[in-house]
């Protein structure tokens, strides 16, 4: 079934406000197993609205209307629709006597032109909305289904779910969709891509592969006429792919790494404590974004001078010998930090964030130091980004690292 | 100048991403006076991709993309413009040696198949792009301009700023747009709204208003024939607002607070720690995501225990009488800070981040604790919000805090 999306208003075309209802109607049709072909945004404009209508008429089979089912002169979106099927508009008397009704809960007069809101065309029937004074529209003819619902989100949004959804089901039988996305770091985009190779081109599941700030994701999508079908058909090329990239997966579908890791901190019952110079902070920000880290976070230092890195437990030697952009110090920074504040972990981070280098060091350059009672060691890498980037990537890296760590221990203890 | 903004990404007609860069496009065209007429969502489709651009050609005076430049096989922008102008790609000798540096300096090997961001069409130019691998095009042909930019909304946003906004007003020339956004902090929209009243209904310049993270953002938008014109239009009103604001006002356009008070900090060679408890060290971060922050700031701690906070100059005895959640607290803390790190000013923050309240106070309740050479005070606040906002919205209050100390000593010092 293929769909088509067409959000009405000029505040849209004008910036005014973000077109959040396409993204939610986009995101529920997969679950309906209906294919999204386009969307479309038009202005309270009835020429270019007739003309987008009927296209959308002339190629899809489902369309989905949000947006100009108010009372006010630019809300034309009902008198578009009956245009584009060339049939009249009428009063429905049950609809008035609601709308009526409405307005005398509330103790208003009824505008006059508050009627349109209670008119049909002979090929729809209303939709309720307990919400506001704007019914939806349920159109069927042709082999065709138009749906028109109210702009304002929350009216949008109890339609679908409450009076729309569950009937689309029933008309258009059950098609299900199942979809998982694997996250993984350490890879480039193209890498993943290469790694893949013909799967890419496998139609049911289907594989996309897209960049995202916490690196890769790999969404597999299967259609089945159920649940069970749909994953049956994912399970076996997620093995797949787990074993293709092994621990570079660091996570599923909603997973966010500081949750990853603290809930391996958890499980070990191990606490952490973070010494940053480049990074400012920002590992222990997105470290304390996790509800509940309060239990194995013991804190951190911001050092951004190598006087602050020295008085807090980096020898002075390794700082004037090595600089402070090196492993020698990232090391010395994790150790320094899970003495000081007695945590079973420790990481340093050290690097040059930009605009200039330092010491010479190429911008983007970054050590990480990770460590716990058994040894210490650190990564090193060059993010040739700018300056918020490569304070993500460093933290990203981090956290993946103290991933690994993590894991390591794990398994070892299980032995 | 009819334009129109073409968004492609299979990722948008899924739902997995809200398409956020047509509503950034859409409102920075009125202010180069273009006017938008369609915004349309397509996936990574030849067929349909085709479909949408000749449709666009045939219409539009100006069609913006973006999306689908990136190096994998489903990013196909690139071999679609080419088709619908019925022009070949050909690798471009500058693009490919900057393609390849880029890669050289992060020591990878380039994937063959990033060369597809290194190719041109006879009437395309290639736009810088510094943030990522995907140069952006500008065709210009028939009497119409085509650009397409990538889909990484920073990536897409500085190129628009920095490499097309102005090379499109010398274009298009005739009339002139100019705004001027006035941020404020401590009041709400509404406030701001009723204190703007019948200004609300300027036509000419208009006035926003809009609710942002970092506050309210009033814009103001004067048309014009000339910049001068349209910058005499704004520049009364302006002054009108900024007595009404007056200090409520931290900063114009593109003025981040982060920057703000490090300015003032650098004008007054004065150095700033922090001891941050429920902002788990955002306030630091965002201090030093400031390029040559490191002049000013002398670094932090991030006091997740009272344990820590104790060890690191809280005095115990404060700790137990008030909790840690305390204008007590939160004083000790920004004094503890100033005088471990020998800072001038010490800011320390704590707090209830939540889920869960703690020593009985609410979650959101936040303390906020600035000290100088002269004095030490606090201010208090709840933030009704989930986790990641009252964080936000705390160190957006601490910088503001800071702001305020700052304007003030230098008025004292210019006395």
């Amino acid at each position: 079934m293929k769909a088509e999306i067409i959000s009405i208003g000029t505040e849209i075309l004008l910036g005014e406000i973000t077109d959040t209802n396409a993204a939610f109607l986009a995101g529920e049709l997969p679950q309906l197993g209906i294919d999204l072909y386009w969307v479309t945004q038009v202005g309270d404009n009835r020429g270019r609205m007739l003309e987008v209508l009927h296209r959308a008429w002339n190629r899809s089979d489902l369309i989905i209307l949000s947006g100009g089912l108010g009372p006010t002169e630019d809300d034309i979106t009902r008198e578009s629709i009956a245009e584009m099927l060339g049939e009249e508009t009428r009063l429905d008397p049950d609809l008035e006597k609601w709308l009526r009704g409405l307005f005398d809960r509330i103790g208003y007069e009824m505008p006059e032109r508050n009627l349109k809101q209670a008119t049909l065309v002979p090929s729809a029937k209303a939709i309720p909305n307990p919400k506001g004074s704007a019914p939806g529209w349920w159109v069927t003819r042709d082999e065709r289904i138009l749906i028109a619902m109210p702009g304002p989100p929350a009216e949008m949004k109890r339609m679908w779910k409450r009076e729309i959804k569950d009937e689309l089901r029933l008309v258009i039988g059950n098609v299900v969709i199942c979809s998982r996305t694997l996250k993984i770091f350490g890879l480039g985009e193209a890498q993943v891509d290469e790694m893949l190779g013909a799967l890419l081109s496998s139609e049911n599941p289907t594989i996309g592969v897209y960049a995202k700030q916490t690196g890769i994701e790999v969404r597999l999508t299967a259609k089945a006429d159920n649940e069970e079908d749909a994953k049956c058909m994912i399970t076996p090329m997620e093995g797949q792919l787990r074993s293709m990239f092994s621990d570079k997966i660091w996570g599923f579908d909603d997973d966010v790494i500081e949750q990853v890791v603290g809930d391996l901190l958890l499980d070990q019952g191990l606490t952490l404590a973070t010494m940053e110079s480049c990074t400012g902070g920002l590992l222990a920000n997105l470290i304390t974004d996790v509800p509940g880290s309060s239990v194995y976070f013991k804190g951190g230092f911001v050092t951004y001078s190598n006087e602050m890195k020295a008085e807090y437990g980096v020898d002075s030697g390794l700082l004037a010998k090595h600089g402070a952009v090196s492993s020698q110090v990232s090391e010395a920074m994790a150790e320094a930090v899970r003495n000081r504040l007695g945590a079973d972990i420790g990481i340093g981070i050290t690097g040059v964030a930009g605009p200039e280098k330092r010491e010479d060091k190429p911008i983007g350059t970054i050590y990480i130091g990770i460590s716990d009672r058994k040894e210490t060691r650190s990564i090193h890498a060059i993010f040739p980004q700018h300056r918020p980037r490569i304070k993500r990537y460093a933290v990203m890296s981090a956290l993946n690292e103290l991933r690994h760590l993590l894991l390591q221990s794990q398994a070892d203890s299980n032995r």
